[in-house]
Parts: C-alpha cells; structure tokens; sequence
C-alpha cells in the first residue's frame, strides 16, 4: 500500500495512492483516525486495504498537493556517516555507535515542492537517503523484534547547508533550515517490503547520478538504529528515522557540487518510487 | 502573570497561579486557545489579566498535576558552551556562532517528577538553565526585534547522560533521554522581567550548591541566540530556547558527581522561582 499525506480544496487528508488515483481515507475513518499519524498508530492497514479495493470516489493524484509523508512525525532521526564511502570522503572514521542527529518537523517539505536555497547560504547540499517510518511504540526494542515496528518506508533527501553544519561542532542548525527535508512522494507499507530487502538508492542532480548504494553496505544496520535509538527514549508511531547518505555528496567533490535555483534533484528507491525536488531561492 | 499546564480530574488544562490557587484559563477561553502554546499564539495576556482580576472559582494549586510548562512545543533547541565556566571546564573553546542541539518534547517532564536514570547509565548529570518560550511567529529576527519574540521566562533542567552524550561527536542520544528534561515550575510572563534584566541562576544538588552564575555572563546573549536560530528556521509561539548552563556540572568536578536515585535537583531563578525534581530509577 502506498500513504501520502495531502492538500484537496484547502483540506488536510491522507490516502493510498491506487495507480493514478486516490482513496481519501480520512473520509472513510473519520475521527477514528485524523491523519495518517493516527492510521498508523491505530493499525488500519488491513482495514483500509479491504476498503481500497470496493472504493468508488476517488480523486486525481495529480489534483492533489502532497505534504510531507508524515507533516508531524514526534520525531525525526537522522543517521549520520552510516556508508563507508561516505564516511572516507568525509575523513570521519566509522563509529562503534551510530551518529545521531535530530531534524525538525518544521524543516520538511513535500515531494515536488521546492528545496528552499536560504539567504544566509550558498552551499546548499542533497543528501539521497531511505526514512523508515516507526509503527507502534517500543522502548528499548531488540533488533530481532526492530522490523515488527516499521510501518513503512519512503525516500528522503536530508538536504544540508554545509557551512552552517560546521559553523561548531554540532551539526543541528546546516541541517533544519526550513524547507530542506524532502520526503516522499509517499510511504510503500512494510509488508510490501520485507525486512532486510537489499534496496537499491540513487540521488541524481539535473539527471545526473551523483550518489548509489544499497541498503546492506550501512554500517548501522536498521535493527541496530532502532535498537539504539529506542535505549534512550521510546520511538512511537509516526517518528521517522531517516537512515544515512551514501557517499557521492556535493561538498566532497572536486570541484565542489552545490544546488542552486533552477535545479532538480532526485532520489529514487527501487522499492519505493521516486521524489523529486527543484530547487528555489528563499 | 504565572502560568502553567497542568492535569486536573485527569483532563488536560493550563491556568494562571495567583498564590496558592490556580484559575483554568481553559475553562475561560475554551476552543479559542485549548492549550498554553495557543494561548501565546493568540496573545491572551490581556485579556486574561483582566479575567484572572475578577476570577472566582479556582483551584488549589496543590491538587493539580504540573506538566512540563509546554508540554508540545514544536521545537526545543538548547544553547551549549554559553558561560565561560562551564567552557573552561570541557576543556572546549568559545565558539563564534552558538552551540545549538535539539531537545525532543518526549524528553520532558516537569515540576516535582522525578528524572529518571535510565537502565543504561551511571552517568546522569544536571544542567541547571533559564528557558525563554516563543510568543510569536518570525523568521529573520534581528537582535533589536528579539526581546519582543519573547512571551516568558522559565526554569530548565537540561539532564544529561554524560556516557551516550560522546559516542559520536553528535550530543543528542545523552541530552534526550526519556525523562529528563524538566522545565518548570511556570512561566513568568516576559512584563514582569524587562529585557535584559540580570538574573540569577544557581542549581543545588540535594541542598548543596553545585552551580551559579548571572545571565550577563552569557557569551551569546538570548538577542543573539533568537537572532542565530530564525536564520535558519523560523521561530513560532511555544517553542523554548534553553539558554545554556554554568559552570560546576557533575562530570567535571574532581571527583565526579553524578545523581542518583533519591537525590534532590533544584534549579532556582531569582525572578522566577525554584523547579525542584527528585531522581529515581527506571
């Protein structure tokens, strides 16, 4: 089943995306479930699917405008140097623990919406990353029961404003300027995707790749991130983790790569879609 | 004006603190402000003077359950390395820009909880700060705008687990711990403490004083900071800045102190009053 969160007539909704279609399933659950948030923590999986498919009213998916897969999540984890590649070409060494970061709901934009270049900034970078999206809650979750807690998966770009990143040693404010999280364009149900699926993640700037991996090179597997992650507080439906960049990002090249207004980026899953951004001026 | 959130017959509220009493300012504006971040949002203080002056039926404020001053705040950034003190004794430097790192609004509690020492350390340490809440929205903000972005002031106790603070170079695993981050008891409304007003701020442990100092030793001052963190993001009514702490943290006196089940954490602001938690296991 593939979620999205979305705009219709001025209206907050969420649904499952049927081809080029939608199911508007806040107008089937109503306040059992407000927003997709909600659906998952109540587990409507199987009820929604058994409503998709005798579903009459649908609307256009191009008619409606996409949010972000989740526009609240709680919370929202980054993975930092969690792809060896990466990590050379940044000169860090691979850590014992994974390298955790936090990232702001407020700092999300939707599939097809511009990643904003912001006024303070030129060194605007894509980071093509795979965010898992948290079930049910749990704390202190086993890796061998981690996968029972993923509701689903979608693509992510972490986009980075790199001086600001190193501006000290913490790399919070290059990493939560506003509209510099992409996610989507929607949420593929992890039953569609079993655990430990090679995945393959490709980020491209103006059709050209610039990252590729798949998901067994990470160093921190996904069980161990939410192994590690639910130790210290208790991950709950709808927190997202957004699992680590490849190696390939433009402040590391030579020369160096950076977005600007005009562009597209694009980071595509083979599993999941792709989510595609232009690029504008704040 | 002091104002809290707070849990009464199990129905969440917020009110104001006029001695020993407490008036529900839910009760009085209803669906126009449920909570104390829409009641900034909506800019009641006025109008809530005015009730409050007038106010008969109230509670004691004994019988209510405090919650964290904001129990939803939509970000939490908190300022590192912001007293020369405390700097000198990490053995760190001054930085140009503020040190900032995200707190989660799941890793709060408040006035009178206990904090909890998690499962997995030894090494739970206080740092006893002030914390501004948001009044409204900006973005860009210039440090001569600041002062009046700013709704109120609150005590802070931004407990650290020293150990999972420096697995990586990234602090926010030891700074976001379940159950340790306790702001309270109120916010005093930013009329009653003028702009730039010297406060005091000590943090005792069990009776015993462990930090002090006064908020023009700060390095980088609450203008600046606001100013810092609507570069990159815009700030709204009910998010927090905690400010940094002093010098005299646990993890670097000789020997270490770090707080344990049953001990007793105040943090105490001359205008603004005493947040005092206890310390217990998970």
């Amino acid at each position: 089943m593939k979620l999205i969160s979305y705009q219709f007539n001025g209206r907050d909704s969420y649904g499952a995306v049927v081809g080029d279609r939608v199911v508007d399933l806040r107008e089937i659950f109503g306040t059992r479930a407000p927003d997709l948030k909600a659906f998952i923590a109540a587990d409507l999986f199987s009820e929604a699917a058994a409503r998709i498919a005798t579903a009459t009213a649908t609307l256009p998916l191009v008619e409606v405008r996409l949010q972000p897969v989740i526009p609240n999540p709680g919370k929202i984890f980054c993975i930092g140097l969690n792809y060896g590649e990466h990590i050379r070409e940044t000169g860090r060494e691979v850590t014992e623990k994974p390298v955790i970061f936090l990232r702001l709901a407020d700092s999300q934009l939707a599939h097809g919406e511009d990643i904003v270049r912001p006024r303070v900034s030129e060194r605007l970078d894509y980071e093509g990353e795979i965010a898992i999206v948290i079930g049910k809650r749990g704390r202190h979750i086993s890796e061998a029961d981690a996968w029972s807690h993923i509701a689903g998966y979608s693509c992510y770009n972490d986009a980075s404003v790199r001086d600001w990143q190193v501006h000290t040693s913490q790399w919070g404010p290059g990493k939560n300027f506003w509209k510099t999280g992409a996610f989507g364009p929607w949420m593929v149900s992890a039953d569609e995707i079993g655990p430990d699926r090679k995945m393959t993640l490709v980020t491209r700037l103006n059709g050209q790749e610039m990252q590729r991996t798949t998901t067994d090179m990470m160093v921190h597997s996904i069980p161990r991130q939410i192994a590690y992650i639910s130790a210290f507080i208790p991950l709950e439906a709808g927190d997202v983790i957004v699992t680590g960049t490849p190696g390939g990002v433009g402040n590391k090249r030579t020369p160096q790569v950076f977005m600007k207004p005009g562009d597209v980026c694009e980071v595509e899953v083979d599993a999941i879609g792709v989510l595609r951004n232009g690029i504008r001026d704040e």
